[in-house]
């Protein structure tokens, strides 16, 4: 009987064990359903559905599964998690306030409220524990594949036998409207083609979204879409069966070669009397609902942000088992330094993103007569260069790579055979090659560029300023930048484009007048460590010589003085970016001729230019003196410049299809013109 | 024997016949070949590749099975055809010279020359038979979806049992890049929700992209990710092979409510030495590979331009099949104008692209105790009075119906079981929503019209662009036009949108400063039958009485004086828009108690603003009176107008998470703000 009644005690025990342990995964699943509906209500305004919905799958992830330590946000080897349905941003405050990162109650009921850190989406830099800006829909998926094609690349250039130095997955959460955006397919796709096996999204599959049924617009079979790219696609029925979720997440972790999409089929604002509808979405419960919604679940009315003690014991166990993890790591980063101190001195600095010394010593400087040169090629020649200092220096372009000059030579793609290639090949897939490169620059360690035409930066757009948002510093290489591209034609012709770019908050955009200052652009670009855009000529120009022009000395200051009167008391003041500064330059000695004295002035960055003390921008582009501008693109920046005395040669029309030297000069790009459009300036003035 | 023998005479006869067919067809396919080489050969610039690879397929469809009449481009009833992959433009060209369309071979010869006939990517408006313009990638793809959608449209409204006066399919090419943007997986999911039958695609699978093989990116299985989207998929190994295209666009017809995609393997540079390498893509063959290729493929090496006469007299069969098939149409038309008179007169109307007599006469006026009221409310109500007298008018938005005010009422979901729903449920895909208005709207008889936030046209401005090359009638509405949305935050807080959409050349953006505004911004857009952005706001605002304010008589011209001084000499003069209005209002109300005379100017509109006369402009804003604009955005395009004595209150910053008035006043929106500036900018001055 003894050996008999034991068992069944143990199982007794387990048993009530067992329910007890459900019982508080409830209590903890239902801590961050209500924290986040407290959020919207007291904020009066977010979304309570999703976090109704999703918290079971936040809970077993984070619970379970995620490899984490609240105390370091920064730990280079966490688990990256990535929530691309943004809206959802009350559930990742819940669960980040709840595991015990550095986010307080009080800052959970500052939810959308001035300069919290709880922010009505969530922002990078703003809570700890928030990995990247997300919202609007589709950017999220596409930086959680650049996160892990960065672990791909870190994990194969730096794990030794037996250390693993790098070694962690990348999470996300994505909702319909994410999986319904292009740069998700894109992403996707290309997650699929290189077989990114430690990627693993779990898909929110409420059924449900901003204007009602999905079944309204959305009713593809994605599991099949998702098998169709090559991914590995796990069904879950019940979005509260922590259990299946749990062992999804183990399966798709078992997975190499193939990212995992997890679909649990959930209730958007589950529980509540709005559970199902697009009435849960974007707004709060009300007092009313709310009330139904803490009924029907089994949850205090009052109070407000209540959190049981054993939900919070229970959900702090991440600190300790976070310490715990890290100093695991550590103990395998400290042997990695004594068995590979050097590659662990690389791993050091990339892992605080820190530039090595000498890393600009093999830049280039070009003379005269290596010209003309296109700035693209020069581009490509200062590309390989860092490339050899940098082994982080990595990215590619979409399907320009020919076009845009972006290829670096010492290296091989990057592919599922090739984990330490560091030529990306995107595809035509402009929007994920943006997406993609934040999420690489994010996740630490690696200096990302993309290339593509200036044209098709449009493409791009949303996630360049998600980039901006986050001050990321990706370098966005646009080649082909003018109507000077030529035959291509209107289609293919920037316009407004360098223009879009320069008005996104935080972005450096450079436009170099030749060879040598595109070197300048390229170590700027990454001495700032932010966002930056070059804009290369797809045409050769002539190389400013070095010796004549102060490139090397002021050009850093953004804008200017190349070439200056005798006196330094100008008639009239040209001003011009990239390939119209040859024009300037051929018009100022023409202008000479006339007697007519001219100061050229090359504005590599209005940007960086802008920032300079207004003594200097005053010495550049003293008030009174009549000002023309000159650049092949829309004129609305320049107006600040030159002034009420000034005039810009700009395009506010399309181009047109034909060899690009005709282009340039049919729409006014020609020494006569600058010539012609200053004298009638200083006629004017006079 | 006779009775033997006649029948295998007649057997020897028909397979003489078929063969002498089969060398014609294959004279024919060399002819669109090689016209399409010589043209990039004659340029020095273009796209071999493709026209290689594709001909046949392009010829199968227009010798075989497209209807169409190449006297009259515009007949509303025939096939439309789009290309897609923008870049084989030469192959495009080469057709519809041969099929006797108005496009001489002198053009043919003037390829990718200034103003020619025949640009470097098929631009609409300049080349008849051209349906669209192409390049972008992707952009083809969505549009053919708007055509298709448009077509079901007029059918199930205008067709009558018997008489079916609207009846067409829309055919197009696309290539491997088409298929990897994003903006393509979005139309295609939504062509498949949306069951859209009489769209066929054919895709030229020729698994090599600009920089190399598509296996360098693109492995995803392309029919299985299309079925996944509902399509019907049908494979066609041989590139070559005519019956097997034709045997496949048949069996595409016959699908009711799936679009098709023919996947043809072809290879691109066929019969060149380049082929199946990218070298064949994008640069012409040279004049040694011509050489080659002409002889492998039995094409004589001079002339250039060769047509061969049986070819020509084939392909211009197309006149007169095409001359009969619209005369078929034309009769079918005059019994549908004899039975339905009202119908056909509707008919008539839209298919000349004009509005109705009284098309606005429903457009509401509002008063001052019917606010305030947020733009977008405003909206919603105008649209609304639109809908009724325009039976064409109709569109989406990208699932942000509820928030953007942009549903009909009267009207229910476009939809596979109700096609004459007028309500787009676009989900959560802006760039195909732009992308397909722009093919409703060249498809004809469509006035359509999308929805979503204004930072959300970051997703849309590739196909805002192609709207605007096009000069296409669509109206994008825009809300949560400012920081004013609030507590969203800086993900969906607009800075630069505005600008971005200003610059674009042939776009007209109105930001209506209350519901009357709003009213005469509607009315504008679709009277000027241009790309339109309506820029609306998510708060409530004031309406300003028109009694008092000259909205309905001078906003028309863009900026006009809402608020003058007694002597029309102000001491400065204060601009804004949308919401800013009532910021300048007040602030003139506020100077005006300290003796400071201000003039105060709302700007609807830059674009039509600068359209006036400068005598008009410099009415309104004469030169040396200081100005302060005000506007939550980028504040560039404002210093054109301000000039050196004036000043701008904009946001160069990205936003914050707060409730949206909280938001305002910490960047600087208040009338005090606004009074402060104008105070230091006159004190400046002084």
């Amino acid at each position: 009987m003894n050996a008999k009644s034991k068992p069944i005690k143990i199982a007794k025990v387990q048993k009530e064990e067992s329910a007890k342990a459900k019982e508080l995964d409830q209590l903890c699943v239902n801590t961050l359903r209500f924290l986040s509906v407290d959020m919207v209500e007291k904020a009066k305004s977010g979304h309570p559905g999703l976090p109704l919905g999703a918290a079971p799958m936040i809970y077993a992830l984070y619970d379970r599964i995620q490899r984490y330590n609240p105390e370091n946000p920064h730990w280079f080897n966490r688990d990256r998690f990535i929530l691309s349905a943004g809206h959802g941003s009350a559930l990742l405050y819940s669960i980040l306030h709840m595991t015990g990162y550095e986010l307080s109650l009080d800052e959970i009921k500052r939810f959308r409220q001035w300069e919290s850190m709880t922010p009505g989406h969530p922002e990078y830099g703003r809570t700890p524990g928030v990995e990247a800006t997300t919202g609007p829909l589709g950017q999220g998926f596409a930086m959680g594949v650049g996160m892990a094609i960065a672990e791909e690349y870190l994990r194969a250039c730096f794990n030794r036998p037996d250390i693993p130095v790098i070694d962690h997955y990348t999470y996300g959460l994505v909702s319909d409207g994410d999986l319904m955006e292009g740069i998700a397919s894109e992403a996707a796709s290309l997650a699929g083609h290189l077989g990114l096996g430690k990627l693993i999204y779990m898909y929110d599959n409420n059924k449900v979204s901003l204007d009602g049924s999905t079944d309204m617009a959305f009713t593809e079979d994605v599991g099949e879409r998702f098998e169709a790219y090559g991914w590995h696609v796990i069904d879950i029925s019940d979005g509260n069966d922590l259990d299946a979720i749990e062992s999804a997440l183990h399966k798709a972790q078992f997975e190499k070669n193939r990212p995992s999409l997890i679909m649990v089929r959930t209730h958007i604002g589950y529980g509540s009397p709005k559970q199902d509808t697009s009435k849960a979405h974007g707004e709060p419960l009300g007092e009313e609902a709310t009330r139904a919604t803490k009924t029907k679940l089994g949850w205090p009315l009052e109070p407000a942000f209540f959190i049981p003690d054993e939900a919070l014991d229970h959900f702090r166990q991440a600190i300790s088992r976070g310490r715990q993890m890290e100093s695991e790591w550590d103990n395998i980063y400290k042997r990695y330094q004594r068995e590979y101190p050097e590659l662990a001195a690389q791993l050091d600095l990339l892992m605080n993103n820190n530039l090595p010394d000498g890393w600009d010593s093999d830049l280039p400087k070009f003379k005269s007569n290596d010209g003309p040169m296109a700035t693209r090629d020069a581009s490509n020649k200062v590309m390989n260069a860092l490339a050899k200092k940098l082994p982080i220096f990595m990215g590619g372009s979409a399907d320009l790579a020919s076009s845009t000059k972006t290829d670096l030579m010492d290296t091989d793609d990057f592919s599922l055979e090739n984990r330490m290639g560091r030529n990306i090949r995107f595809g035509v897939r402009e929007h994920a090659m943006a997406g993609i490169s934040n999420g690489m620059y994010q996740h630490g360690g690696i200096i990302p560029f993309t290339g593509t035409f200036l044209t098709f930066s449009d493409y791009m757009q949303p996630s360049i300023r998600v980039a901006c948002l986050m001050n990321s510093g990706v370098t966005f290489v646009f080649s082909h930048d003018s109507i000077g591209l030529g035959e291509d034609g209107p289609t293919h012709q920037p316009i407004s484009q360098i223009t879009s770019l320069r008005i996104i908050p935080q972005m450096t955009v450079f436009r170099p007048a030749d060879a040598n200052e595109l070197i300048l652009a390229w170590r700027l670009a990454l001495e700032r460590k932010g966002p930056a855009a070059l804009i290369l000529s797809r045409q050769k120009l002539p190389i400013l010589d070095p010796d004549k022009y102060p490139i090397f000395e002021d050009a850093q200051n953004g804008g200017y003085i190349l070439s200056d009167t005798a006196d330094s008391k100008p008639d009239i003041i040209l001003i011009a970016t990239g390939s119209e500064v040859q024009l300037i330059l051929g018009a100022k000695e023409r202008l000479a001729h006339e007697g007519i004295a001219v100061r050229a002035v090359s504005m590599l960055s209005q940007e960086i230019f802008d920032e300079q003390p207004p003594e200097y921008q005053k010495t550049i582009l003293p008030r009174h003196i009549p000002k023309l501008a000159v650049e092949a693109g829309s004129p609305d920046t320049w107006y600040k410049y030159v002034g009420d005395n000034g005039d810009v040669i700009g395009l506010d029309r399309f181009g047109v299809s034909a060899p690009g030297n005709v282009v340039m000069e049919n729409l006014g790009f020609t020494i006569d013109n600058v010539v012609k459009r200053a004298l009638n300036l200083i006629g004017r003035r006079a």
